[in-house]
């Protein structure tokens, strides 16, 4: 069964439990529901505990033929609730058959090691910005970034073109630099174009950014769509980068949305999300520390045969912050600097090398220390 | 230009205008920010004045070449911002060179009412559910509700299909029933089916639609993708009913997230939407009068040379309201009862009658009275 658990304010928790199986699922007065429609479609309230900090968790499992597709089970699971006062999707658990409906990541954490040829340690990641600034100069920065041993450039989300063109000339030429710089350091720096264009200019977007030579896409799945992303990343070899624009209303009150975890990570996975940027504590944005590790956590957990996924904790980190991160995430991430590699007053070719020098001094062993 | 206003809780109200504009554009620290990129592409703080509650009203402007599309404008005006703590889009103006980028709405108000050949007063709507009923049943609803000279049957959002032979099957049926009872009223009743499908299969699910005599589908825009429904609409004939699925937690917590007007109103307008369903105040869920008269309101401004739109306030509604309704919202309005007309006690053929005796008694005069 699908079973989702939903922190609620609430006086009458099975009432308010009863009350959600039945909209998310059927939506009709109970006069309306009869008997076969209850036992095969309605959802069934499990149980309903007291939290600690007063409200309640409603547990209610939802028949797994419901859900054939992420639309169905976006909506199964929180469309209706979302507009539902007080109530958060806290928890989600998703049997075998369901799971086996999703492909997941195209590469996952091991694919994109694999690309990388890089192993046991946190990649480093840099961002092509601000809008308004030339491709050569975005050209050069991707090769100073790559040739000092940078593992992964990915184009700012708000590099939004005006037309194809202007997409694939920056592209082109910022994949060549990155090319250049791989053919003298001998390593395989990646490159994501931000795929952020209009639906009808998307599979364009994707296949120009492939044929010329990128080896994946950034991406806002809930500014764009989740199954679109999902769509993407089933039909073409890519590694896919969320960006996670759009998604912050979810989160920021702690009494209703979606944890942090199941979106950002679960759901993020069964859309073909390789590598999930999510807002860091302590930075430009007000996330919890629980909240971050949450996501993390569902990137990485068992999921069905899901491949699991890059935790990209971001947003305004600071150099000084990489011993913290990669003890607080461990090897499994890919530490975002923008900003902070861009401005650094060494040069951004110093600021990189420094950085994965201290990356690397703190994951030693392994086949890690070869990259 | 394009005008934001952001309602923001802040104690230093000039410096987090100038953060949002500076973050919604090019992301970098101002050190990376020279004097074109500035003029051209930052945003510009026009104001900041305090409201009665404390907070503060950040107007920026955006440039409008930043925006060629719906993601780029959902981007700019609100990507990033949603991540930040205590800050609402509160309003939004867009110019004609931006608004000129859209169709919008391929029939709005006039279009609909032409298609139906009803004028003046609201236009009522009864949904088919719940899921796990026979096609039968559905197509029997749907009959005596035409039948009894109601004016749309859409498919309720939780009649999410197996297949793509289980929607033909259906919505194939329930077509050939209103058709039926049309032959003999004489009149039009529109048919709405439920387009919620994965995206590898929405232009099959959309074109079998249209191939069997619908007029239109109805489609949770926040689920599937903002831009998913505007493209649909662009290149299809048909009239698009959003369902707010999904879009809850925009609206939940009144000092963060999106002013419910601005979303379900002008932004559901360019993505394509002739009818934005809504969740009224004083049924199920807790919605407040002036939010809602907000979305109305929205649906129905002037906005270039996109269409007008129809508001449709839902969720638990019942035929004693309808007086109430009528009168807030008046006659560019769809009035939907679900369970209200399916569960009356006398048949769903009577209490449509009645509904729209009421409807026609309430708004006697003009050319609505035809119908």
């Amino acid at each position: 069964m699908i079973r989702a658990t939903y922190h609620a304010v609430t006086d009458e928790p099975e009432k308010l439990a009863r009350a959600i199986a039945v909209e998310e699922t059927v939506e009709v007065p109970e006069a309306l529901i009869d008997e076969a429609i209850d036992r095969h479609i309605v959802g069934k309230v499990e149980g309903c505990d007291r939290l600690p900090d007063g409200r309640f968790a409603l547990r209610i499992v939802y028949p797994p033929d419901l859900v054939r597709s992420l639309p169905d089970l976006l909506s199964v699971v929180y469309g209706n609730v979302s507009m539902m006062e007080g109530v958060r999707l806290a928890a989600l658990e998703l049997p075998p058959d369901v799971l086996a409906r999703f492909k997941g990541p195209g590469f996952g954490i091991e694919g994109i090691r694999e690309l990388l040829d890089v192993h046991g340690r946190p990649l480093v990641c840099t961002v092509l910005k601000p809008r308004g600034a030339s491709d050569e100069h975005f050209a050069k920065v991707a090769e100073e970034f790559a040739l000092a041993g940078g593992d992964i450039v990915k184009e700012d989300n708000n590099l939004l073109d005006a037309t194809q063109g202007d997409f694939e000339r920056r592209v082109g030429r910022c994949v060549e630099a990155v090319r250049r710089a791989n053919g003298k350091t001998g390593r395989k720096c990646l490159y994501f174009a931000n795929a952020c264009a209009p639906v009808d200019r998307l599979e364009r977007t994707v296949e120009a950014a492939l044929r010329l030579g990128a080896q994946g896409i950034l991406i806002p799945p809930l500014l764009l769509g989740l199954d679109v992303v999902r769509d993407l990343a089933a039909r073409h070899r890519l590694a896919v980068m969320a960006h996670p624009a759009f998604s912050g209303t979810f989160f920021e009150d702690r009494r209703h949305g979606i944890e942090p975890g199941i979106l950002l990570g679960t759901i993020y996975r069964l859309a073909g999300v390789d590598i999930s940027i999510f807002v860091n504590h302590g930075g430009r944005f007000n996330y919890r520390r629980e909240e971050c590790d949450g996501v993390a956590r569902a990137l990485r957990a068992p999921l069905g045969k899901v491949r699991r996924a890059f935790a990209a904790p971001a947003g305004g980190m600071t150099l000084e912050r990489v011993d913290e991160m990669a003890k607080e995430y461990g090897p499994d991430t890919v530490l975002v600097f923008g900003g902070a590699i861009l401005c650094d007053t060494g040069g951004i070719g110093k600021a990189t090398e420094a950085c994965l020098a201290r990356v690397r001094s703190l994951f030693p062993g392994g086949p890690g220390a070869r990259a």
